[in-house]
């Protein structure tokens, strides 16, 4: 079910390119709308309250304003991983492999074993999801540590491609605010 | 003057290796407390209340969180400035050059023009100034928009370190919640 306030922010203030790109700068990863943001963070607490969230996870660097406010709602501290630059990983990090779409480039996200536990109950958040690359990696950073998944609160997804779909397939339980069925440069955004 | 919540949580849970390198990961740039993050923006308010900010501006990735919660406390709008990856920069973009002490780098940062207006009073914040080359490109890209730089808000300040005290005499009033004297791995840190 979609979240009407993000969903209608997107239909004044987004802008598509193409039948791919969906341009959300004005409110949601370069310029930030934080009152929007802390909606939205309500909302996943709404969605997830009754799982035991004891960590909120994102990556670096759209995800940490929407990570921000979901880690506010549910009153438990967030870690975001980071997109590593250097070659060498110290032994003292989780590291998993990302395949960016939109950039053609594989890189290795890191996070550190100091702050996702065996006991941690991890929801995972983000502005976008279209291939779920990103995600794989987030989920298998979790596991890594031992921890347990329970579930990934997306801003965005966008439900014409894949990633969505083949990680509920998976058995992740993925709660998407606006799930985007199409769009278009003059008919603009559809949402399921 | 020292916001003596932050300094006695870098006394509780930094670490300091050799003289120069402060480690606040458990709290403020890898896994981040945003209940801490909340009290810093609330300061910052007390501190800049009365100037008219219109706009925080922070850049990516570590700095997004605490300028979230800023933007929160005075109920404005954030903007990150994003660090430029390709050799191209489109015209609508402001552009300023970083020397990365840390790195050993020289890049670019970037803000879209539609989220800098000459009439913005912006607050700049950060988790960091040390030599102050961050700061220095976020105030160029204000400027470079017409837009006035009211103040800098620093969660810490390495002030044995020569940003600080140059921007300052350059007239910039820069308001940092934690400053570093000295910093050594048995003593720990000291304040002024």
């Amino acid at each position: 079910m979609g979240f009407s306030l993000l969903e209608e922010r997107i239909r004044r203030d987004g802008t598509v390119r193409g039948t791919d790109i969906l341009k959300v700068d004005k409110f949601l990863n370069h310029q930030i709308d934080v009152t929007l943001l802390e909606e939205i963070g309500l909302e996943f607490h709404r969605r997830f309250r009754d799982v035991g969230v004891t960590k909120i996870l994102t990556i670096e660097a759209s995800g940490i304003a929407i990570a921000c406010f979901a880690a506010k709602a549910f009153g438990v501290p967030m870690v975001f991983a980071k997109k590593n630059k250097t070659k060498n990983i110290a032994g003292d990090m989780y590291t998993a492999k990302v395949e960016s779409f939109t950039h053609g480039k594989v890189y290795d996200i890191i996070v550190s074993k100091d702050f996702l536990l065996p006991e941690d109950k991890v929801l995972i958040v983000d502005d976008f999801l279209a291939n779920g690359a990103a995600l794989d990696g987030l989920i298998a950073l979790v596991r890594q540590a031992g921890a347990e998944v329970v579930g990934a609160g997306i801003a965005i997804e966008k439900a014409f491609q894949p990633g969505g779909d083949r990680i509920r397939a998976a058995g992740v339980r993925v709660e998407s605010l606006a799930r985007v069925a199409a769009m278009d440069e003059q008919a603009g955004v559809t949402f399921y």
